[in-house]
């Protein structure tokens, strides 16, 4: 460990490869209890996602995207992913399922998190961790290039959950 | 500046919103010079994307994604397109557009990355900083769930940057 914070830990590692060439290597690992994240894309009806604009302490902006957050305690992802809906979005699933994981910068980050996918919704609104209201904006799946096009949509993660979903309801 | 290694810089920050609440939150900005990163999606003809196969420290393990690397010193995002082209695949582009920027997690990291296209390839190697010879691996663009399935494939970016070129080439 060769460098932490309150949410950041940072690691050495010296590799040798097959060829018997050795390199060092840095990675970031998983703050706190690691319990991995999830990103949640609610369906309102077969054509529709339900995106929240929310400040992104790391880009100084506001950001358009999926509702995401990590595990608590005890949880696991589909109780995660119910929970971060009713406190950033005010709906319930009742159907969740997981799609895939992904990471962020297998190169030198840890980090995954599961693609879960919310039908079924129904309102229900939990009390969160959010220092605002999130504003909830739908937006048709049919219609990710105009999601681009409006330069509030950036996040790699967003946007790969958005076409892999759309590719998986077809 | 909360903690700090050789390549990972942590500003802690504190803010307030409009509504008044008070927040301190952690952000990972750019190490080194901070001068930005491309991911490039080499077309070797209309149907077919060029990945490579990497070992990827963060995650521990091989993954099969697009080529990417950080800006050098005096580049623009076309040099280094370019650059690490030919340093990770072996070939140069007679042609590089900018499709948009990526971000990784607007909530607690500065990073963005340039998804370039680059078309019109040819032939040439240049000595990369690499640890051993990238496998290359051509995909059919228009099979991007096989590409999943295969459980090698799995950063948002590569993904994202795959269906937006797609998208952008329909």
């Amino acid at each position: 460990m060769v460098a932490s914070s309150r949410l950041f830990n940072v690691e050495a590692l010296e590799l040798e490869f097959s060829n018997g060439k050795r390199c060092s290597f840095e990675r970031l690992v998983r703050g706190g209890k690691g319990l991995g994240a999830v990103l949640i894309v609610p369906l309102l009806d077969k054509e529709t996602v339900l995106l929240v604009r929310e400040y992104g302490a790391g880009v100084d902006r506001y950001e358009l995207g999926l509702p995401k957050g990590k595990l608590d305690d005890g949880e696991n992802n589909v109780q995660a992913a119910n929970r971060e809906l009713k406190e950033e979005i005010g709906y319930g699933a009742g159907r969740l399922q997981f799609v895939m994981s992904l990471s962020l910068a297998p190169s030198y980050m840890e980090h995954t998190i599961d693609v879960m996918l919310a039908t079924e919704l129904y309102e229900e609104k939990l009390a969160g961790d959010e220092p605002e209201e999130l504003e909830v904006v739908p937006w048709k799946l049919d219609d990710i290039p105009a999601l681009l096009a409006t330069g509030e949509c950036t996040e790699a993660r967003t946007i790969a959950a958005l076409y892999i979903i759309r590719e998986h309801l077809k």
